[in-house]
C-alpha cells in the first residue's frame, strides 16, 4: 500500500469516528522542527507556514501557505494563502458550522497534545466564541486502533528487530562493551536503510548487570555471570517495534543462578497475566494490575512504570495506557482496550549484582484477546 | 568545544539575559516525538516523562522522571521523581519565589512556541495563581544571538554546503532530472555522515525553469536554455546552513538571455541593499523594505515571503524576521537586529519560461554591519 493510500485510509477512519456536528481542527507549522503527531496520522506533508486542517464527516480541507500547497495528498481540498489566513479560516469554519471543535491537546497524553499554546491563543483570537474542546477521546481512538495496513507495518518492524537481536545474540561475548553491542545494531540499521525506533542515542538501550535508564549504553564491559538486557526497536516505513530481551552469560563451569531462574519465571508469569487480561473492554489499569500483582505477590519490588503502552508511529504512541492510576499518568490508564489496538507489554525485576530481568513483547488486540506479533521470550537465553 | 560545553555556555547566556525575579520554566516530554526548541538550546537530553526545567539568574534545576535523569548534563541540579512531580515542582517554584514566570509560547514565532497547550493547562493546574507570561522576548534573543561556538558551527555547515553545490555544478548536465541532482547531494551528505538542514524530502530543493515549492524536486529533466535553482543546506553538529544558488545552461551557440542578466542584476542589487540595511538597531521590516523596494522599483512582481530569517539549530530559527508587516508574520518583523545574530538573506524574481532567479546568502551581524559567512553569488553561473 502506498503512503498516500495509508493516509487516505486513516483519514477515512477519522471521518467515521467523528459525530455529525464535529469539526477536528489541526493547527501546525514548521513541522520538521515541531512535528504534530495528530496531523502525521492523516498527512505526510511537511508544513513551513501556519497550516490548518479541517476534518468533518464529509469534508477534508487544508488551509496552507502557497509554497506548502504542492506537498499535500490529493485527498485534501487545498486552499493556499499568501499574506494572511485569518479570513479564509473564518469563512471555512463558518461554512462548516460545527457543533463542537476538537483540538489536539491533552494534559496527560503527549501524543494527543500536538497543539502548541501559542497556536491555541491564535485560534482563540481568529475564531472567537467557538466551542473548542480536547480531541483526546476521538484522537486517542484514531491513533490507537490500527488499520490493517498499519498492523502490517508494525509486524514488519517487529520482524526486523527480532532478526537483528538474534544476530547480536550469536556474536556478543565477554569483552564487548554495551556501546559495542549498540553499535552493532546501528550498523544493521544503516545497512538496511532503517532508523532506530526512538533515536540513535537511546535505541538500542543495552545494559549489562544493571538497571537500564533512558540514557542508553555505556562503556561497561561484559563479564561472565552478567545478565545482558536489550531494549530495541526499529522504525520501518514510519511504524515502530519495541522489544526487550534478556540473555545470560554464565560463569565458567556454572549454570544459571537459581534466583535468576526464579525471577525470570515470575516475570514470564506476570507477562502471561497481562496477555490474559488484555482484551476488548478491559480498562488500562486493570491490565496493569493483573501483571503487577504477580510480581509483588512473589515478593519482588514493584516496577516503577506502566505495564504497557500503545505502539505505532511512536513507540509511546498515546491513547490508553496499561498503567497504574498514578498522578503522573493522568486519565490515560482509564481508557478502554479496543480491538485493533497494538500494545507493548513490559515489566521486569531488578536483581542486584546480576542485572535487570525485563521483557517487552508487542501484541495486537483481537476480538478474542491478545495476539503476539513477536516470538515471545519464554525462557532465559543462555549464551556462550 | 564539546556538546556539554556548548550547552553550558548557552545556559550561562540565558541566565545573563534573565532579570532578578525571572523564572524561565520549560515543560517538555516525549521530546523525540515533540522536540522543545527552547529546551534544545540548553540541554541535549531526550526526555520521555513530563520534565520541568527551572532557570533563574542563579539556579538551573531539572525535575525529570527517574529513568530520564542520567541523560542530563552536569550543569543541571537534577531532581528525579517516580509516581508524581506535582509536590516537587510546587516546592521548587515556591523556593525560587519568582516575580514572573516565562513560558515558551508565542503565537507568531514557531520556534519560541515549544510549550504544548496540554502542558500549559497542566502548569495552570499544578501551579495556580503564578504570574505566567510569554518568554518570547527573552527566548527570541537567546535563540538569535549566537555564541562564538554556535557561529563557528554555522560557518562549518555553510562551508560544507558550498563544497557540495560546487561539486554538483561540475557534474550536472542536460538529461539529469531534478531528483537526480537532489540524490547526488544526498549521497554527499550520507558519505560525510551529515543530514540535510530541513529533512530528506525537501532538502535540497532543486527546480529547473520553474518556481520552487516546499514540495521539493520532481522528475523534470534539464534541457538547454533552462535555469537551475537550488535551495540547500547542511546540518552539522546541530547547526544549519541555508543557501540558494542559480546556474544557467545556455542553448547551443547562444549566450545568456538579456532578460535573465537584467533580472540577476536586480536580485543582486536587492541583496546588496539588504546587506547594507542589516546592522544592529535596524528593525526587521526595515531590512526587508530596503531589499523589497529594489525589486518592485525595477518593475518585477513583489516576492511573497520574507527577505530573511534567523539561522541556527533550525533553518527558520525564530526571533526577529526580516519580513514585511503582513498579518501572518505577527510581531516577528518588529524585532530589532542585534550583534551576533545570524540571518539568511533571500529574494528572487520569477521569469516565466526561464526559471526562478533566486539567491539566499548566510550572514552574521557585527557591530559595523553584515559579514557574509558564505562566498556570495555575485554573478550568474553559466554551465556547459
Amino acid at each position: 500500500m502506498s503512503e498516500a493510500q495509508l493516509y487516505a485510509e486513516k483519514l477515512a477512519q477519522a471521518q467515521a469516528l467523528l459525530g455529525p456536528g464535529d469539526l477536528w481542527l489541526i493547527a501546525a507549522r514548521e513541522t520538521l522542527e515541531r512535528p504534530e503527531p495528530g496531523l502525521a496520522l492523516v498527512s505526510g506533508a511537511d508544513l513551513t507556514w501556519d497550516a490548518f486542517f479541517l476534518v468533518t464527516r464529509d469534508a477534508a480541507t487544508a488551509i496552507v501557505g502557497r509554497f506548502d500547497a504542492p506537498g499535500l495528498e490529493p485527498t485534501w481540498r487545498v486552499l493556499p494563502y499568501d499574506e494572511d489566513y485569518a479570513e479564509l479560516l473564518r469563512a471555512e469554519v463558518a461554512a462548516l458550522d460545527p457543533g463542537r471543535v476538537l483540538l489536539d491537546y491533552a494534559s496527560d497524553n503527549p501524543l494527543l497534545d500536538g497543539l502548541s499554546h501559542g497556536m491555541y491563543l491564535e485560534l482563540r483570537s481568529v475564531l472567537p466564541g467557538l466551542p473548542f474542546e480536547s480531541a483526546a477521546g476521538f484522537l486517542g481512538r484514531l491513533r490507537s486502533v490500527k488499520t490493517p495496513a498499519e498492523q502490517r507495518r508494525i509486524k514488519a518492524a517487529v520482524d526486523r528487530a527480532e532478526a537483528h537481536l538474534h544476530e547480536l545474540s550469536q556474536l556478543i561475548r565477554p569483552g564487548w562493551s554495551e556501546v559495542q553491542a549498540a553499535e552493532h545494531l546501528h550498523r544493521r540499521l544503516r545497512a538496511e536503510g532503517l532508523e532506530p525506533a526512538w533515536g540513535w542515542k537511546g535505541c538500542p538501550n543495552v545494559s549489562f548487570a544493571r538497571m537500564p535508564s533512558h540514557a542508553g549504553a555505556t562503556g561497561a564491559v561484559l563479564e561472565p555471570g552478567m545478565l545482558i538486557h536489550t531494549d530495541y526497536g526499529v522504525r520501518l516505513e514510519g511504524y515502530c517495534s519495541d522489544l526487550q530481551r534478556v540473555y545470560y552469560w554464565p560463569e565458567p563451569g556454572r549454570g544459571v543462578p537459581g534466583e535468576l531462574e526464579a525471577a525470570f519465571g515470575v516475570v514470564r508469569a506476570a507477562m502471561d497475566a497481562a496477555g490474559e487480561a488484555l482484551r476488548p473492554g478491559a480498562k488500562g489499569y486493570e491490565v496493569d494490575a493483573a501483571a503487577r500483582r504477580v510480581v509483588t505477590a512473589a515478593g519482588y519490588p514493584e516496577y516503577k512504570y506502566a505495564t504497557g503502552h500503545s505502539l505505532g508511529r511512536a513507540t509511546h504512541d498515546g491513547g490508553t495506557l496499561l498503567g497504574p492510576r498514578w498522578p503522573r499518568y493522568g486519565r490515560a490508564p482509564e481508557g478502554v482496550v479496543q480491538e485493533g489496538e497494538v500494545y507493548t507489554l513490559e515489566l521486569g525485576v531488578m536483581l542486584e549484582g546480576v542485572g535487570y530481568v525485563g521483557l517487552e513483547e508487542d501484541v495486537v488486540v483481537r476480538a478474542h484477546g491478545a495476539e503476539w506479533l513477536c516470538g515471545r521470550q519464554e525462557q532465559l537465553y543462555v549464551l556462550g
